[in-house]
Order: structure tokens, then C-alpha cells, then sequence
């Protein structure tokens, strides 16, 4: 299964008739979300380094042309026209960790037609699903308030490919770690996790099974104390660490039933043993709306532990996304049919202090003290500059939730900004509709 | 990014100090959805052929010991017990496309404990996924009552492997094709699409575009007609196919707007030209529910794209499933905290023609004229016979669909069948909990 093929066969089939019909003056595409979701009062632009990775290993190969052919039943011959197609584009882009809101463009791709056509339907499942799940792991971050969160997705996420980027967007807004061994092994970040039920259970009682865990690890250890009766398991855990003279770094985990009831509870067995400096970690299908009210209910709780909820982003698992074609050749192009209307031309975005985003042409002057947020990232098929961080990208989206208004901010009913359309662009897709409407009519 | 450390951390954590403890005897995992979610009648049991592939490749190597030392802190000697483990287990499972109900095993694993404990995670990600996808896709081919149904879903899935999956687990339950084309090829399934917007729009009109696509494409086309006006789109569909002489296996797609109103005005449009064998195919974030309301309103839509909402299972992303140590040693075993109380011991499921089933102890005998679903499929790490086809799968999702209760297919407000536990299970679940209370206790 290669990459190429990974697409849906329209963009095979468009492409094979745009070398046919010699199309192949400069596309621009512009990949944007229509409406957030409800609950939602921003996104976070992710996905992008994935993206830019992709495009530079693109090219069809002989092997895909043979797929492509397979799937439209068609001799190999009529598909050579593809071969070694590559992606010599430009991709002007909002960097990863970025404040995006409704209708401003993530990336735009300016390539010959078929090229730009081709790699369509891969950079929207890399970006619309990461972009999903970095604004929902977001939200956990504004509802911790500071606290750690660790990423436990692995297991609930679509597949391991998924949870790799749950991980990774985890770290990207601010999480302190991951269950995941490969993702945190291979992007640099903290693993996380010690033991589950199954391990108490496996010995004759907690106690053993306690004990057992600290001779295989002489470090920091958590115990996991729900598995028969909480409060008896915090005690038998604070006894043992007790015991073993461990306590700074060790933890205990509450995985079930009244969480926040459970860490004063624990929190007051640990303080009675004078284990003042062991934390309390809480899981069990917590997201922002679970984590905000143990957060403002004070529990004792030091760590978050997400997973399920968050790794899907349950409430909002896809994103109204679209990859527009905005211009072809010089001009200007558009959809008329029924809400979907999209504004024409390639596009720049605005960002202003304290006030909404400006929409405009990609080309326009900025409004006063106004910072544009896509940049050329890709030029000629390359890069134009290093792969960016994932320390850099977390720094930016830190620097935009510290501005972002508080209505947006907020967990239950957030108000996203509504970005404003500039008057130029406003100018441009009245005359592209009015032009496309007398050529409907004649 | 190898499968083997792809892995929540504390699978690894565990395995070390079960390893170190000498705690190697056979150990029974029980893998369940505790419950279903709101509006689902039934899951398709999916995701065991990739699960199973996973563990005939399972092997513990020398880089993933390093990756686990990595994340561990600790050096790689540490780890050196984990080198060259692999899965030499036993797996009993309910055969893909099966229907399956709250509390009954998909699958279930024995093998050394260290064994069962490490392929946790990645079992997990794979069938709880799966599952809600299947489950979802299965919904919409009620919904669709015998008209083909695409999948279109790829854009949209949380990353390609999840694409992937989508298409398989599309035709798994009878849809007629993928846009997938790396899925097509490589499973065999008709690859499906023709145009996007995009297309149309490069084009100075529609008339031209449609001209074009016909010049590369001799065989069967299908036309976008909604670009501009939904109406006059198809209309010049319609002159073009006609003039061209096309018609058979041609189609028109609708994908916005009152797809029921427009379907039958473009099917009026196309019998006046004569166009009687031209079909409709409507997509646009279709799912079940809007498959269910255009069927029974009578529009004339003679397939059906899928996408966004049945990729991600929009509306139920994640299945709160559980990988449960039943029995370690030769002892039965269970957790006790909150609501999670899981029974104990190895399971069977046992299904009565028109009742509902009975989950018993795994070796107990069947009530009279009850199949048992679980079937052992690996014995000593190695497959007990061929792998499935999907064909295989699809058949029996149909016969079982054929002889599930109407309240249990409903679109709306479904009400799944309620398992019953066996007398022989319920007693042990007895036993087991007065032991373990008894435990606690002193």
C-alpha cells in the first residue's frame, strides 16, 4: 500500500484527463474548515510537518501506475502519462500550534493542476484529523490550568498510526507525556505508565503485587490502587512505599468511580503516612469536561491521564473540510451551488490584536499591525526551510491561547472569533460570481 | 516505528516484573464492549484477521529492546529478558461479520502471562476500532435496503491506515466499492469515483468539462452535476451523454442541496432524454440516518456514497471495550471496584435462534440447539486454518443480520439484544467475588 495510491481514484481519473486536455497551468487549492464544531471556540492548525513530508516524497512510480490502472481497468499504457509525476509545488501554510477559526484557509497549494489535483485526498486525512485532535487535547489543556496531562489514547485511537499523531499532538499543545513507547521513543518525549488491573490481579493481593512492582523497579513507581476496594488499596500502596522508603516521583493512579472524592481521600491517607510528596494520578474517560470540574472542584489531583475521549476527539471526530480549487491558470474559480459558496483567489490571513482575523487576497496589504499567518513553507516541491519542532510549534500555540479572548477560551459553550472577509476579497467574489452566473446563463 | 513498541508502556513495565517474579504461567485475557453505545442494535465483530496477522509477526527484537530501555530510563540489559519473546499463545474469537452484543468476548487470548500482557494495547486498538467502524457501516447497508452503497470515507479517517481499514471494513458488510484505491487494489474491491468540483471549474464550463472527461475516459462516466446550478447541471449532463451516445453503467452525482427533491428532478430530466438507464448517486456527508430518510421518502438515488460520518463512526467513535485478566494460573479471577465488575473465567457465547444468547464458562455444554461463536482460531501462536476471506465475513453478516430482530436493526432507537449469563457462570462470578471480599478482608 503506497502513498501515492492512498487517494481516492477521482483524483487518478481528473488527472489523467487534465495531461489529456494539455491543463497543466498553475492550480491553487485552498484547504479550509467551513464551520467548527459546536464546543469548539478555536482549532489548532496540526497536521502540516506530516504534510510537507508527504509532498516531498511524492511521485508516482511504476508500481502505482500499475495500481491505477488495476483500479480503473484500464491498460498500464493509459496511465503512463503519470509516471515519475512528482510535486514541484508551492505551499504557502499556517505553521503547526497555530489559532486557526472558521474559514481560513490551513494551506494553500499552487501547482500544475494535475500535481496540486493528486495529493488532495492525503493532506486532508492528515490534516483535518489532526487538526481535530490537537484542538480537542487543546481544550484539556486550558482545563488542567496548569496541570501535567499524559496522553493514554493508544488503545481507543483508529488504529496505531492514529495514536502515533494522538501522541504527538499531545506534546504539540503542551501534554507532559505519553503511553505511547514508540511515539515518545521516536519524537523525543516522556513515556509514561507503570501497571493496570491485570497485574494486581495476576498476584495473590495488592500487597504482593505492590511489592512485586518495586523489586522490578527501583525508581519511581505508581501504583494503581482501584482494583478491589480504593481506599483499602491506598493504603496498602502508602504502607508499602512507606516501607521501601520510596516517595519522591511515586505516584498513585485512580482509574474508576468518584474521582474527586477518591484523591481527598487519598490525598489524606498519603498526608496521614507522611507521604506528602507522592502524587495522585486520575484516568478513566476523562476529557476537558471531566478535568475542568475536577479542576474547579479542587480535587488533589497532580495528573491528568487522557485517553479515549481525547485520542478521537469524541465529540467532534471529523472537521467540515474542504481542498478548493480558488484559482486555475490566472483566474479566479468558485462553487455556486447551494450553501457551499467559497470565496475565489488564493488567500491571506490577517491576525490583529484583540480583534477578529481579516480574510483577505493572498497578495494585499496587511491591515495596520496586522501578522499574516500562512507562510511559504514549500517552494519548487522543497522545503524552505528545517522541519519545524515540535518545542516550536507547542511555544506558538502557548503564545496564542495567552491571547486568545476568554469567550473562546471557555469549555462549556465557547464563542469562537469570527473571522471578517477583507473588502478586496469581498470585491473579487462578487465579480467572480456575477461572471460565472451570465455564463451559466448563456 | 515498529508494531512491537507500539504499545501503552506499562504492557512493558508488567511483562519486566512478571518476567523477574517467574511469573510465566497461562494467563486468560477476555476482550469485551462493556456496553453499547446509544443508537447501536448490535456490533459487527471486525478487526481479528489484522489482530492475528499482528501476532503470527510478533517478536520482541533487539531494537525494540532499546526503544523500550529508551523509554524506560534504564539500560538495555535490564530489558535483555523481553529479547526474542514471541507469541506462541492460543486465541478463540468470534469470526469477523458475526453480530455481537454487550459483554460477550470478541476475543479471547491464553498464553504466558508476559505474552498476554504485551499484546494488550495493540489488540485493543485494533478491534475496539474496527468494530465501531463495522458497526456504523452496518447500520447504513440496512439503511440503503439492498442499493449499493460506496465508501468515501478516506479524506476524512483519522490518517490513511484508518482509510484503509474503513474501505475494508465497508466491504465486510456488503458496500459495493471504495474510492480507495490502495484499498481496492490490494483486497480486490471495485475502486469507485470519477470527478470533484475542482474539475469542473478548471474547465471554462461544465458542457466543456463534461466533454473532457468523456474524451479520456471511453468507458462508463459518472458527471458531478451540482457545481453551479443543480438543475442546469444535469441537464447538460444529460445532452452530453446523449450525444456521445453513453448511457449504460453512466451516472449523475448529487452532493449538496435537498438531495431527495433533486434526485428526483434530475431523474425526470434524464427519462425525458431517455436517459432511463443513466443512475443517480447521491454523497455529502451521508450517513444511516440520511440513507434511511431519503429511502423511505422514495428517492429515486440508486447509490449511495458514504464518507465522513461512517469512517469515523461519527456519532459512536470509540467502544468502551476492556482486555480483562479472567484467569491466571488456573485461577479464576475479577476486579471488584465501581461498576467495572467483569466476571471471571474463560467465556463462551452461545447463540438460540430467535433468543437471547448466553454467555457461559468457555467449556460448559451449549444449551440445546445454541452454536457457540467463539471458535479457536490460533493454537500455539499459528493459525488453525486459513486466513478468512472477506467474502467469508460478509456472509456471515448477512445471515446474521437476516435473523436479528426488527427492534434490534431499527435506524432509531434500537434495542440491542440483552445476553444472559449461564447458571454455571453465574455461581463461579459468585464464588470468585466471596473469595476475593474474603482476601480483602484479612
Amino acid at each position: 500500500m503506497s502513498e501515492v495510491t492512498t487517494t481516492d481514484l477521482y483524483e487518478v481519473t481528473m488527472a489523467m484527463s487534465y495531461l489529456r486536455e494539455g491543463m497543466r497551468a498553475p492550480a491553487t487549492f485552498s484547504l479550509f474548515v467551513r464551520d467548527l464544531p459546536p464546543d469548539r471556540g478555536f482549532l489548532v492548525a496540526a497536521g502540516l510537518e506530516p504534510s510537507l513530508d508527504y509532498l516531498s516524497r511524492f511521485r508516482v512510480g511504476p508500481h502505482d501506475v500499475e495500481e491505477f490502472a488495476d483500479a480503473l481497468h484500464r491498460p498500464a499504457a493509459d496511465l503512463e502519462p503519470l509516471l515519475g509525476l512528482g510535486f514541484d509545488g508551492q505551499v504557502r501554510a499556517v505553521p503547526e500550534g497555530r489559532l486557526v477559526f472558521a474559514g481560513e484557509p490551513l494551506l494553500e497549494v499552487t501547482a500544475p493542476l494535475p500535481q496540486a489535483q493528486l495529493v488532495e485526498t492525503y493532506l486532508l486525512t492528515q490534516l483535518c484529523h489532526q487538526t481535530a485532535v490537537a484542538s480537542k487535547a487543546a481544550r484539556c489543556v486550558i482545563a488542567a490550568a496548569g496541570r501535567p496531562l499524559v496522553d493514554f489514547s493508544l488503545r481507543r485511537t483508529h488504529g496505531p498510526q492514529a495514536g502515533f499523531q494522538a501522541a504527538r499532538l499531545g506534546a504539540l499543545v503542551g501534554f507532559a507525556g505519553t503511553s505511547n513507547v514508540a511515539a515518545a521513543t521516536s519524537l523525543g518525549i516522556p513515556a509514561s505508565g507503570t501497571m493496570a488491573h491485570s497485574y494486581i490481579e495476576a498476584f495473590p493481593g495488592e500487597e504482593e503485587a505492590f511489592r512485586g512492582f518495586a523489586r522490578t523497579h527501583p525508581g519511581p513507581v505508581t501504583f494503581l490502587v482501584d482494583t478491589y476496594d480504593t481506599e483499602g488499596g491506598v493504603a496498602i500502596a502508602a504502607r508499602v512505599l512507606k516501607e521501601l522508603g520510596r516517595g519522591p516521583g511515586c505516584a498513585i493512579r485512580l482509574d474508576s468511580g468518584d474521582l474527586g472524592a477518591l484523591a481527598r481521600r487519598g490525598r489524606d491517607i498519603l498526608d496521614a503516612a507522611g507521604l506528602t510528596d507522592v502524587r495522585i494520578i486520575a484516568s478513566g474517560c476523562l476529557d476537558e469536561y471531566a478535568v475542568d470540574e475536577l479542576v474547579r472542584a479542587g480535587a488533589p489531583i497532580d495528573v491528568y491521564a487522557v485517553g479515549t475521549r481525547v485520542g478521537v476527539a469524541a465529540d467532534a471526530p471529523y472537521l467540515d473540510a474542504a481542498y478548493k480549487l480558488v484559482e486555475y491558470d490566472g483566474r479566479p474559480v468558485m462553487k455556486l451551488s447551494s450553501a457551499k459558496v467559497t470565496a475565489p483567489a488564493p488567500k491571506q490571513v490577517f491576525r490583529r490584536s484583540g480583534r477578529a482575523d481579516v480574510i483577505g487576497v493572498w497578495n494585499e496589504d496587511p491591515p495596520p499591525g496586522a501578522e499574516p499567518l500562512l507562510r511559504t513553507v514549500m517552494r519548487g516541491g522543497s522545503r524552505t526551510g528545517r522541519p519545524d519542532s515540535l518545542s516550536d510549534a507547542r511555544a506558538r500555540f502557548d503564545a496564542d491561547v495567552a491571547a486568545l479572548p476568554a469567550s473562546a477560551r471557555r469549555i462549556h459553550g465557547p464563542e469562537p472569533l469570527r473571522p471578517v472577509t477583507s473588502r478586496r476579497l469581498a470585491a473579487m467574489t462578487a465579480v467572480v460570481r456575477r461572471r460565472i452566473e451570465e455564463e451559466i446563463r448563456t
